[in-house]
């Protein structure tokens, strides 16, 4: 009975027969060389391979095939195709993301559209059946334009291909920049995609009130501007707000084409410190009071001793091992004097170590540039392991307590974990660096952040502040929402993607 | 025919006859005082017509029933009892809105459950049976608390009856304030039903980036924390961003029934100052130049010469006659003397008046006093009349030409309409002022404010910034978005609001 209905299930698909890896549909690889040319369609091992993973420890999950359109009516057939023979497709910027979003995980069959009424079982109803083993790969990095640049409205749009380095260079001389930078030099899309942040977001915010309108690609190909087509006005109220919906779906609900975004000024000066403070504790009152002084600090990243210390020998510092903090002001030369005069106040009224200023540009990319090696600083304390980051995100009132106990249970549970943390917003990370051949070792990583992200919850907090759900936290999302957040967040999935066809297995 | 099809559709809804004016079912008030109480339920006439309108020249559209609950759990009864006999629910705050986003309409059968696929004849299919002349009005003002301080986290939570004004009152002597002022002292969660902002947006956000977490009602009755239950980090990346979504939904997808905001620290010292500029476009230039340099502005308000007028007039000010800025600057007080001597410069160098600045708290609440009167200060221009205000915004380039075609036009239409804007945003306000009794008058006002949200649309803009799309701008919106955007907008309606219960008839 139970073959009876998987072949059932197959049949009312389609398309596909019940085998655990179904192939893409007769002549389907030719039709999608027919949207984009040959040389722009790919089937090869190593090429799948490559786009079947991103830098997280989530195994590699290759797609059917790869695709590399090269504007957007393009993505626009190749949607429409997929959508018509019901195959998965999986965007893809620079698989510098951190949670799998890349992964093109095996999903599991629906046998009718998904609506809103039919979600309770969703997205595994029994029998599951295998519904593709891949599907196909949208690598938009060859979309690479940057438009519409508005020194006036502070604005501009770029396509998928362009990486926040690359619109910064291009920005040069004009005294405007985009300060949203998560470390790796990720694509402007991408990080939309992710709702991503990193280091300057407690003063210039995270990536949602940074867009101001996208350029989506719908799972059936139709095209959806957010804010409405060629927009870009400072604030809306027309409407839901589409462009912050999009911003962090993980390419779930469609293909970001395009991203138009709010930029900056420029700081005319800058100026970069190093404290150390005799406690967790002590590093973040100090974080709270900079922020109570409104100082208008532009990155406060705390590093736990351990990873002061492996910073520190890594880069060739010489920081003592203890909490510290790594800020960094930004303003007009006489406003930057008055901020570092009531910062040094606040870092000596909790014990914090003396103050220097590293001002020069040299000086101070030598200090962000340890800070931004801390990844490569904690996978040297055990060479030839694997690194994975935690990423937490709690009220700030809590971070201590939270931190505290994380540090108790990385000691008990025997795993090296050193802690960053972009502290004034409340998120930090443990790097953990493991054995993953060691499959114990490997079961102790999960278990533990599992408990984090628990940790986290418990507190207020989230499971996630900047990397996303991808695969790996769909059930603690499940606990930080609760049933009904959740059944809201699926009726929107199943509105806007009623075939699951974008991105299927990722967050929900 | 019509009526045997009109009869079947009623049928099938399975309360109502085809009359005008439905009723509501039968006992149906009856069930509303078991859960809240006699003394909290009002079919008064004067209660109902009250509650049938805002501020707005909407006409007023009465509820059949005014309820006012006291608690949550009363919400999620009284919406579960509406949803059960598919009775539309309107909510209501402090009834200041702008866009008559209160007013009970009168909407349309829609015969079976919304789904995405059927929305191409929505919200009006053929025949059209009225189905509710009103429904309830849910008056949340008695729902007032004010929850989970936390200076540490800079939050709170409020519930709907908590204004702005009396939230800022309660954070007296704590150090932190919120800043977003709409003017009018509205709920603050009728503020984020409207994806409210005003003067302080320019430096501060509107609402949207100011609230951490949304408690809602769903038009069901279940509960949904946008956020999760209790949670307030200061960023996540956890699946859809509902609490953006809910900012700004106006009524149609929910009960906001608290609001955890993001609290500021206050600014140790003010200073406001207003200059006089040769044009609108030195005007703008000058605010352009203000930004650039990253002088942290806090308001930076235009008022057109008309305005300019009418409030000295009002105010007995003594302005002159021209287009003016009224900036305000926040900081510390050695890096105001800063800003104050950048914003000197920029406004000289753009031909503005000598600058005097209003530090003490007596003479900047006059000034802003002056800014706050300006609805009654365009009023008194033509005694006895009635105003409304435009709300369009667009990228701050387009400014001066947007808004010296709008001059001309309000010359070439005949109608008295002075401007006033939060000029940083590319938001500005005409006040209209006109003789409602004049149908030709009317008229001539409504085919004003219809090419004025078509030359904002035309100039990349927005035909609402702040006010929010009500009952006046559904057919703006459309045009805004496109097919692909109010498609998208329809899903999502028909997703979490199937029966089309919650606040119908507005936005879409």
């Amino acid at each position: 009975m139970a073959l009876r209905r998987v072949l059932a299930l197959a049949a009312a698909l389609g398309r596909r027969s019940c085998c655990s890896k179904p192939s893409l549909p007769p002549d389907f690889v030719e039709a999608l060389r027919t949207v984009v040319g040959a040389p722009n369609v790919s089937t090869a091992t190593a090429v799948r391979e490559q786009h079947g993973h991103d830098e997280s420890m989530h195994p590699c999950a290759p797609p059917d095939v790869v695709v590399w359109p090269q504007a957007v009516e393009q993505v626009q057939e190749l949607a429409a195709l997929c959508h018509r023979s019901r195959v998965p497709m999986v965007p893809f910027g620079t698989g510098t993301g951190l949670e799998g979003g890349v992964n093109a995980v095996q999903v599991w069959a629906v046998p009718a559209p998904l609506t809103p009424g039919a979600l309770g079982a969703w997205p595994c109803p029994q029998p599951r059946v295998p519904l593709c083993q891949g599907g196909v790969c949208f690598d938009l990095s060859r979309m690479d334009a940057i438009a519409e640049l508005s020194l006036e409205d502070f604005s501009v749009a770029v396509e998928p291909g362009v990486t926040h380095k690359a619109l910064n260079k291009h920005l040069r001389g004009t005294g405007l920049w985009f300060p949203v930078d998560p470390g790796a030099d990720a694509s402007l899309c991408g990080m939309a995609a992710t709702g991503a942040s990193g280091t300057n977001a407690v003063r210039y915010g995270a990536m949602r009130p940074n867009v101001l309108n996208l350029r989506v690609v719908l799972p059936d190909g139709r095209l959806l501007h957010t804010a409405g087509p060629g927009r870009h006005p400072r604030k809306r109220a027309a409407g839901y707000d589409l462009t912050s919906l999009f911003v962090g779906s993980e390419g779930t609900l469609g293909f970001l084409t395009q991203a138009t975004l709010r930029l900056h000024p420029l700081p005319e000066a800058s100026a970069v410190t190093i404290a150390s403070f005799p406690s967790v504790g002590a590093a973040v009152a100090c974080t709270v009071q900079v922020l109570q002084a409104a100082v208008p600090v532009a990155r406060i990243e705390f590093l736990d001793e351990v990873m002061a210390d492996a910073c520190s020998r890594f880069s060739e510092m010489g920081l003592p091992v203890a909490a510290t903090l790594l800020l960094e002001l930004h303003g007009s030369q006489r406003s930057l004097a008055e901020q570092q005069q009531q910062t040094e106040e606040i870092v000596h009224q909790n014990g914090g170590s003396s103050v220097a200023w590293a001002e020069g540009q040299e000086e101070r990319e030598r200090l962000w540039s340890m800070r931004h090696n801390a990844w490569y600083a904690a996978l040297a304390l055990r060479p030839g392991c694997q690194g994975y980051s935690t990423d937490v995100c709690v009220p700030i009132s809590r971070l201590p307590d939270v931190v505290v106990e994380t540090k108790q249970d990385l000691q008990a549970s025997n795993i090296t974990g050193p802690m960053v943390g972009h502290v004034g917003d409340g998120n930090f990370h443990c790097i953990l660096v493991f054995n993953s051949q060691d499959p114990e070792e490997a079961q102790r990583i999960h278990a533990f952040t599992e408990r984090l992200g628990r940790r986290a919850l418990a507190a207020g907090g989230t499971c996630t502040g900047e990397h996303g759900v991808g695969l790996g936290k769909r059930t603690l999302l499940q606990e930080e929402l609760g049933p009904e957040g959740l059944d809201t967040l699926r009726s929107i999935k199943a509105a806007l993607d009623p075939h699951n066809l974008m991105n299927p297995g990722k967050v929900l």
